[in-house]
């Protein structure tokens, strides 16, 4: 069976929540307490994580955030990882996507020296470029289809996310492990991409920051059996006063929509 | 001025060489004496700079090969850019490419962090995504048009890459900064795209280990100078017998077709 998909079915189940928390800390925006800290980005995430971890189905980093503090920040990202309660899934936002050869250093990288549960990947390489991620079957791939960025209208629209939905499908219908990344901005779009790929996880950002609106994004990502997306918060919680409120706040949401 | 092509520009001129060696060691390939060494792929990356320097128009490492060894394969890689000489330009291929909160924090980790001249991007998120990165003025960042491998054929052809062409010469118009990653196995294509991109740096991997025919690739990639292309060599290079012959003899190889 898929690690991922085991853990976060249980968490839906026991937690009642479809909220991925967005770990995408920066240090300039930080509450000062934290930047006296001499590890101030892992004392946060401990922080957040604490705060969040009863309503929390995944917790998502993105690679970026770390990176962007050199090795240090990718110790700190080892760390957080290891915080992180082993029945809660991780997804690594990381957008990777190279030749065959590459790809498989990277799905190296993410699922055996990470330890993530779950990663995200870019299209534009095509199939070899993704399926070294899908040969690890425990875990789980989330591939860029219709991003919640402005440039999403200059290549995705309009009709390749369509192309690349269909491929998502196939690699799901082929590996059981492939879903896709669908912003909250685009909910028609939504809608046509959830009749594509009927039954596997949509990972929706751009609620909260990017301005996405939560009633039609639930309405239109969930599968037939009321579950199968994720919509993530990053700022909105873990710069909120209250993340704890904040991240349970979004949790009800969801639910009261389902 | 923009710091990568006035290096490389020099190096060109001086060196004569448009060879780009790609530093993707895989211990599992290194010769043996250098995997008894307690740093292998410093030491090994150390080698193969002091063989090809001379035929080094510039270096480009894949964040993959270093990554897939966590944090000691990424100090492996910041020492190795410490140890390449400061007149030989970084490529660092990384194929990034978010949301431009995150695209900036990536920018920040390539250009800040591990110091590189230029980058390689994904843009299947649109402009937003690449912009981060351009303007960073000093550097320079080469986008993917149309790749090596067979998963070309399921999104970039036959019109994509074309479209992300167009806008890589939009980029370039208003940055300065832009050049286009174009595979060796693409030919026919290739002499297409360097009409769109007329005068920008396409950089060109897939000779050798992939399988491109050099002769047709230079003709169809020189610009009107007679410049403005690198080809890679990754794996034909690092793991031949005698590595500095082998840059040597594509140095030469190209040369004769200019």
């Amino acid at each position: 069976m898929n690690k991922f998909l085991d853990k976060l079915n249980q968490r839906i189940a026991r937690q009642k929540t479809f909220v991925c928390v967005g770990l995408d800390a920066d240090l300039a925006k930080i509450p000062a307490t934290f930047k006296q800290s001499s590890n101030p980005l892992l004392d946060f995430n401990k922080h957040i994580i604490d705060a969040t971890k009863s309503s929390a189905a995944c917790y998502k980093p993105n690679l970026a955030f770390y990176e962007m503090y050199g090795l240090p920040g990718l110790q700190a990202l080892a760390d957080t990882l290891r915080y992180i309660p082993k029945d809660i899934p991780v997804i690594l936002d990381a957008k990777r996507g190279d030749i065959g050869n590459t790809s498989k250093a990277y799905a190296k990288a993410v699922f055996e020296e990470f330890g993530a549960d779950a990663v995200t990947l870019a299209p534009y390489m095509g199939e070899d470029s993704v399926t070294p991620f899908l040969e690890y079957k425990e875990n789980y791939s989330f591939v860029l289809c219709l991003t919640s960025n402005k440039g999403a209208q200059d290549f995705q629209k309009p009709e390749l996310y369509k192309k690349v939905a269909a491929k998502i499908q196939n690699w799901q219908e082929r590996y059981g492990n492939c879903g896709a990344v669908v912003g909250a901005t685009q909910t028609q779009e939504l809608r046509g991409i959830r009749e594509i790929i009927p039954d596997a996880f949509l990972l929706i950002p751009g609620i909260g920051a990017q301005g996405g609106d939560l009633e039609n994004t639930v309405q239109a990502a969930c599968n037939k059996q009321k579950s199968g997306f994720l919509i993530n918060s990053s700022r909105g919680i873990i710069y909120a006063a209250n993340p704890a409120a904040e991240a349970q706040k979004l949790q009800e949401a969801i639910n009261k929509l389902l």
